[in-house]
């Protein structure tokens, strides 16, 4: 996993219909490249907030969705930084 | 998943069979590193145009083609950049 | 798998119900790049202590935790560095 | 995907037995970054042409071969560059 | 996969069980960045031997470890360099 900062979201009105209903957010990571990374989140994470992110098939096997089209997922909501 | 803008797309005329039907499209990641992706689009996204891109065994999955040799696909628009 | 350093650990009280109970350690790699990993530890491995990292699918399957969203794991201690 | 340009070819007579009766191919990416690939070829690629290159799973689900060590795999010639 | 060069190994008592009996040896890659691999040896490379390593889903499945822990494979060794 890497850890990175909620810097935003995107909206995606066109979209595959395996993805309705999630929210797409913009995370920045922390100590681990410049590359951003969209990742869906179940947790509810704010903007600002640092966050956990898990990639590759973990994310969609991992949050339950296995079947959709998602490679990166906010898991968790790191308490101190 | 990663942003990116559609730049142009590539034609393939001697191609993996189970790939025949796809549009190749050639995306340029937008804050996420320099290296360009070829997606397959199922979404109509055009060039110009901002799109979210999953990657790795989501691609294949994600879009119902789990038997085929893709590692990348437009799976949104994006609204607003 | 890459080798790395254990520099420390995070705590994330909000997160993913298939996450509770493990560890998460912050590993620098060595000789590897520059970019952190967040992975979890079944070993017991402390800081300052170089290790094994796997990665990808391997962390979640190889540690025995197929439907958890782990995409890396301490997987040994290095004995000598 | 990445589309590359196929330099060369190895040869290797000691290999993992489900590897035996493959061509493994030298591909430099185009516009994705400087590292080599090596792929092996089912379409027939010759040195000199551009190639589309599928990475992890999808290489060796996609051709056919579940249970190889494949990572990268040729997949199409591009038409013109 | 990629090209490297075995320049070492690394021995680690405290393992998970399912990596018990491997070597790991350590590669340097070829042409394809300067990130060491980890690879476990199923063919017997010597140290400065150029190798082919297989990474991901692709090492431990197409060694025949679906269940270990494991992320990259020397799965050949290249004949002339």
């Amino acid at each position: 996993m890497i850890i990175g900062k909620v810097v935003g979201s995107i909206v995606s009105t066109r979209k595959q219909e395996n993805l309705i209903g999630n929210k797409f957010m913009i995370v920045e990571p922390v100590n681990s490249g410049k590359n951003q990374v969209i990742a869906i989140d179940n947790i509810g994470a704010g903007i600002g907030e640092y966050v956990l992110v898990a990639q590759g098939s973990a994310a969609r096997i991992g949050c339950g969705m296995p079947d959709a089209p998602i490679d990166a997922a906010i898991v968790g909501i790191v308490d101190n930084m």
